[in-house]
């Protein structure tokens, strides 16, 4: 079969251009539509040419997704631009979503490509140590598209059985009291010395990168620009002879405890 | 203080040049010492100037990032490859812990920065769609530096939270049944039907996908160069018109099920 046009979910990775995959730059730079959350767009900087730019809400991922699957379907190069990884939290599972749900049929014949991108969790960890070495958990906070029970569940499991844990969405403005629930859960099985690193706005202006303790959190620290990182009981903290700080989870496990 | 030299832990990523950061690239770019196990070596491929090369076996860990610091003591510009994100079950790990046990203070004054990938669970849900699309688990199955029982608590942990898991480091010669142990208590959990995506060697030469279910899955399938993917109670499988097979996690999580 013949595509009618293209479609790349291209994730830009945390923000700073040398983080930037060679395949995101090169889709971004032939494409004739840009489409993205308006501080995404603004993530991708200049561009060699003028492609249509198409911003969006942050919050309507299924319109942007269908919009830009419709614009592909009739014959336009497009990028959906996501920042981390599409595939994380983010637009991927929107535009496979829409593509199931197609019942006219318009979106089979776009060639999709998926443009993987550096998730924040890792570009987090790398700016201090490496806390995710070992077994970890990705879990978003959010709870607008799945019950709280749940994500109060996985969290108690991913803390009982001693997962580093790596939380995205941790807080907004209409989610103000979870984060503070999700910690307390956490502290059940795990000590209030628990490293934790608050990474917020990683590889762009503003980074900053703190390490806590679990029961110094406050969530008032935080926002929905940062990705935290809970330790595991085996995670350690550390200053080196410059007096820089680095959190690690070894890679050797204790087999008692 | 001044830096005596410095090392870069650099990601790789999952191998295809298109997906390797910019830093990356900059950092062997003006390397003089570039350190790695002999196929993450090859992965790097040209370098426009010829610095010098340390190949190692995949096992020495610990003793290669001891190496790498010990040369970035002497002056020299290092990089340390990883493939995937060095953050994830590889080299960043093994560099962090040999900076904390430096008992001769030798590592304090190199300067260090850990360059993060994109990791191979992120490149292979990138070819399939969007299996990651919902709060997922990294386990590595090697239970040569931790107890097998901590991998089998963590994975029904997990799946009995209805996870997402990412598998790495699946099976070796050395570790003959251990994934075959592992999908059996995932299966105590989760459904034979369940979507089981294969990945190996994605974005190398010789790449293959392969879309099975957690009761069809076979470890003689699987090597050390194959990242597993099983899918949570809601994750989806379908095949679009051109007859492409698609697996995603959906954003909503239902309220019962």
């Amino acid at each position: 079969m013949t595509y009618a046009g293209r479609l790349a979910v291209v994730g830009l990775g945390p923000g700073a251009p040398a983080w930037r995959s060679p395949e995101a730059s090169e889709r971004l730079a032939c494409a004739t539509d840009v489409v993205g959350y308006g501080p995404y767009l603004q993530l991708v900087g200049e561009l060699a040419h003028a492609p249509m730019l198409h911003e969006s809400d942050n919050r309507q991922e299924a319109e942007r997704a269908r919009f830009a699957l419709g614009l592909a379907a009739e014959g336009r190069d497009v990028v959906l631009v996501s920042s981390g990884d599409p595939g994380v939290f983010a637009m991927a599972t929107a535009v496979i979503e829409a593509l199931h749900d197609d019942e006219a049929a318009d979106f089979g014949r776009v060639e999709i490509t998926i443009v993987p991108g550096i998730t924040a969790a890792s570009a987090a960890a790398a700016r201090i140590g490496a806390p995710l070495g070992h077994d970890f958990c990705c879990i978003s906070l959010s709870d607008v598209l799945k019950p709280w029970d749940v994500v109060e569940a996985r969290l108690r499991a991913a803390a009982g059985a001693d997962f580093v844990l790596a939380l995205y969405n941790p807080i907004s403005s209409q989610r103000p009291w979870q984060l503070g629930r999700a910690l307390d859960v956490v502290g059940e099985a795990r000590g209030a010395e628990t490293p934790v690193v608050l990474a917020r706005d990683v590889g762009r202006p503003g980074e900053a990168v703190v390490v806590t303790t679990l029961g110094e959190t406050d969530p008032a620290d935080v926002d929905m620009r940062t990705v935290l990182i809970v330790g595991s009981s085996t995670t350690r903290r550390f200053d080196d002879l410059s007096g820089r700080t680095w959190v690690y989870t070894p890679r050797t496990y204790p087999a008692e405890r």
